[in-house]
């Protein structure tokens, strides 16, 4: 994997989210088109017919692969969490803090953009999961924010940064690249990688000594 | 209205989002329960007959009123665009740009965050509306994006502010303050108005020269 020299790997910013560990092919084609439906018309409104129809399948068919759209939701939910924990994790290699938050924050804001529909099935319908599933991805976002607070009270130990409120700078830090999920749109505007350096450059003069 | 010594109103922050403009009362709360079913269950999965029963009616009564779900939605989101405009607007009003950057990131991030209700619905429900209404709510859209642009490039101007990239710098100030609404839980975060000091600073950080 070529690497852009702050921490970031191109692989991690243009490949596409793959779901080539969901098998069979069938349970596969249900969950991408699900990820669709719930994009397009939210979760509520989006029926197991819908679903079922756009893998080319009877509802009856979806049962056997997943007991309920819910479940579908929660293994969307909990990929694109790991996904997103994962990317910042591989991005958070730099020598420096400032170096390592650059690296976060670029590739970070690049997976938002390049997978804005994922993300924002993730970010908007949370809500939908059940107590148990909610949990369980609850505990993958409280390890997205660690890593984030944990390079910024790293900067502060060392004197690189100034950071008067560790926890609320860090969950700004977090809305700066999760909110282009909302408002990305990749004919209008900058390359993912592009916006990813921007915004890296943006976090750091927030938080720079 | 007392004024906290940075260009931001404590009316514009508390006061909450009032809609006696709405007449007669039977339309109000068919407008209020429609902003909380949306909010919800989003507004593709949600029926008149949903929005009647919240406002004690009847399905046909609503269409007295409104001729369709989506009419109620466009109202909702013309009002909620109009008062953050206006929010921004009326504290646009320091001296500096930095003390109008200051007054503008903190009204705007205090609004989402008293009123993260209506701000989901306005912000995640836009691709709802039909291309008229939507062509009149992205005016309004504009017009936000202006004002913190013009903040900006007068900074940028006499030298209190070093912003490469403006346009795309605009949209992350304001992505700050709008993905507010997304994750704001008045129970467990900050008060509005610390939030939006915090944010003001933040944004500040972000552009100083």
């Amino acid at each position: 994997m070529a690497n852009l020299g702050q921490g970031v790997n191109v692989s991690a910013i243009t490949s596409p989210l793959v779901w080539e560990h969901v098998q069979p092919a069938a349970a596969r084609r249900l969950l991408t088109g699900a990820i669709d439906a719930f994009a397009e018309r939210g979760f509520q409104a989006t029926t197991t017919r819908d679903i079922a129809s756009r893998a080319g399948m009877s509802p009856a068919a979806l049962y056997v692969h997943y007991p309920s759209k819910e479940r579908l939701l929660f293994e969307i939910s909990l990929y694109g969490h790991r996904a997103a924990l994962e990317i910042l994790s591989e991005a958070d290699a730099g020598d420096s803090p400032a170096d390592r938050l650059r690296g976060m924050v670029s590739a970070f804001t690049a997976w938002h953009a390049e997978h804005h529909t994922i993300a924002r099935v993730v970010q908007y319908e949370l809500a939908a999961l059940s107590p148990e599933h909610l949990a369980e991805v609850a505990t993958i976002r409280r390890a997205i924010s660690a890593k984030v607070e944990n390079v910024l009270g790293d900067g502060v130990s060392d004197g690189t940064f100034a950071v008067d409120d560790l926890h609320g700078t860090t969950l700004a830090v977090l809305s700066l690249s999760i909110d282009v999920a909302r408002w990305y749109d990749p004919v209008r505007r900058a390359a993912p990688r592009e916006l990813g350096q921007l915004y890296a450059d943006l976090a750091l003069r927030m938080v720079a000594a």
